[in-house]
């Protein structure tokens, strides 16, 4: 038996009891025999107080003092959870990002993990110690509390079993990955393993059950993922390096993205200036683009359309207004019920006709969209956010997911 | 204008509109041209919460992770006001105890400051940065997080003060010290100053405004204190060195302590070998000894009484049980209905009749007293806890404070 580190997400130890709960099902895994670190998150609503607290004082809080702050959520996790280790008869010592070694660097609320030094770790776990660390969090080099930003707790996990060349059980309030939310298509099938290349891209187009960044470390450090709920009581997912048994089906899953904002720019004078000077706007604001494309040139001009995230609303109209003043003529529509489908599946290298047959599925469903883009293993639409449920059907059907 | 560190309690920052006014004071402090430290509590309730919640996972939570739990308190403050200060306009940044170079030693949850380093602070202060620092809490030698027990931001505010050879004022819901408890004698007088010999031996006997922890280290240091009422709007009261001033008067103050368990035992066969064993037992049991009186022989049996606090009585009965096994033919009798009245004041050194004035005041009301001590500045008395009112309002006016 070996080292295994498992992860409790903020639903899973809500309240006092679940805490307590998990603490069962970890002295579980230690009695058969495994050395275990545990990482898990602030309780249930714990972090959107911590905010709504900084957000009365002012609107614009300081980010260093939201990492002191917000870090407080996951040190109060790890201390109950120790507590309740205890009280099974299990040993047991909680971390800090600190103490367990996490140092980070970038910005503050968005950081990313520089280094992991387990040697702490490793030396409780030497002495039988059940670890419990706070994930999420960690410190920079100038000694600051920091915090990894949205999933955190998943990088936290996934870092310390690379570094410690372990297996990371991540517990969650979904039972796995599925081809297709539940929540849109019920009939969606469990997955029983998925390649980190798939799931990355099922991650970033929004799958929501693990978080892109967690899956690159896993897949740059080889570490394999069981993905499961948290009760236990249901086989999950394997997220692991990608064999024939995956090859062979070209699609794995479909994922569905909403609050997308799609932006048309129309009556562009066509030269290469122009379109250059409109996506150099939009990156000197840091407005994140995801999907492009371009009418043909029409008497000299273009349509040209792009998709970008609703939050980023406010500066893509500040962006605009500039575009305006140094474009003549030009005329802009904004589109925000728009929702992108994606197949993912790492089988469509090898594989041809399936963006043929998607096209196929919707002209024969009367699904008009609107964009296309493809990668090696994925290809996605833009929809109406009206067609959304229906795509989600014909497609899931067609493609027998 | 030199540094200045300021202290807020728990019941000062109790809300974020309580951070906000703190944050205002602060910051006229500041631009009157000082360089600030200001040390918080947790905010109002949230230790007793955390508390709480540890009481529900266990009876009996580990010391360590308790300290881990409690911590959090102070850090959300700090934070928080940090936000409020640069929301005024004020440039400033929080730091944990750890941060702040506060080296704790002994048992978690009643932890001592070792040392303090203020290198990470100063250059703070340098870079003109109010400097928001978490009361209560400091790091072990091994890295763990601790903190200092009840009382403890005062500690950390004064042990910070004598670092950086300042003036530490603290504030609080109280606006000083007074002669007497304003809430037994409304008629009580403010305090201008006290001496820290004075401070601590009421500090000790419940005066309740200042830990005597703090006051210790105030006195080996010759830290000046400022103890006021929060909104800063009343004269407050300097704890510092004595002076002729003090010396002049007799009496500063009077103090009561409440929550006192007499314990007598009766019959006891007098050898030194015996009363020693009933210390003993005492002792070994961790159980603090406040006062204690023992009657002459009569028929070679004495009769020993000590007190102690109310906390101790499931300990002490366990104690008395371990007597009654090696004592033959002792009676024990257990009286809870006790109040210790003290009476502090640094000229007594100087003048002798106070204890004689004291017991002529008891005698002429018809007040018992059951046990007197004495230091070299202050007397006590243990009387019935019906007796405290009238006995406070007998000697407050006989000795005029």
């Amino acid at each position: 038996m070996g080292i295994v580190v498992q992860k409790y997400g903020g639903t899973s130890v809500g309240d006092v009891d679940k805490i307590r709960s998990v603490a069962k099902r970890v002295a579980e895994k230690k009695s058969e025999g495994n050395d275990i670190v545990v990482v898990v998150s602030a309780m249930g609503k714990t972090t959107n107080k911590l905010v709504d607290m900084a957000k009365s004082i002012t609107e614009n809080p300081c980010k260093r003092e939201m990492d002191m702050l917000l870090s407080t959520g996951e040190q109060i996790t790890i201390s109950l959870l120790s507590m309740a280790l205890k009280e099974c008869g299990y040993d047991s010592i909680s971390l800090t990002g600190l103490q367990a070694g996490i140092v980070t660097e970038g910005i503050h609320t968005k950081n990313r993990i520089k280094q992991v030094d387990t040697n702490n770790l490793k030396k409780h776990l030497d002495d039988g110690k059940i670890v419990v660390v706070a994930g999420f969090q960690g410190v920079n080099e100038k000694g600051d509390i920091t915090t990894l930003g949205r999933g955190g707790s998943d990088t936290t996990a996934v870092a310390l079993a690379a570094k410690l060349n372990c297996t990371c059980e991540i517990y969650t309030d979904v039972d796995g990955v599925y081809t297709v939310d539940p929540r849109i298509f019920p009939e969606a099938k469990k997955l029983k393993a998925i390649s980190y290349e798939e799931m990355m891209e099922m991650a970033s187009m929004g799958a929501g059950v693990l978080e892109t960044r967690a899956v690159e470390i896993a897949f740059k450090y080889k570490v394999p993922i069981y993905l499961a709920i948290n009760t236990g009581d249901k086989l999950g997912t394997y997220v692991k390096e990608r064999d024939k048994e995956m090859e062979k089906k070209a699609i794995t899953g479909l994922t569905v993205t909403d609050d997308i904002l799609m932006i048309t720019i129309n009556k562009v004078e066509y030269t290469t200036k122009n379109i250059a000077l409109i996506f150099d706007v939009l990156a000197r604001n840091n407005v994140n683009i995801d999907m492009i494309s371009q009418t043909a040139p029409h008497d000299n001009l273009v349509n040209v359309s792009f998709t970008a995230s609703k939050d980023d609303v406010f500066t893509i109209k500040d962006v605009v207004k500039e575009l305006e003043s140094e474009l003549e003529g030009i005329d802009v529509d904004f589109e925000s019920e728009i929702s992108k489908i994606s197949v993912v599946g790492i089988g469509m290298m090898n594989q041809s006709g399936v963006a043929a047959m998607v096209f196929k599925v919707f002209s024969e469903n009367n699904i008009d969209f609107k964009q296309v883009t493809t990668s090696e293993i994925s290809i996605s639409y833009t929809i109406d956010s009206s067609d959304k449920e229906k795509a989600v059907e014909v497609l899931a059907k067609a493609l027998n997911l």
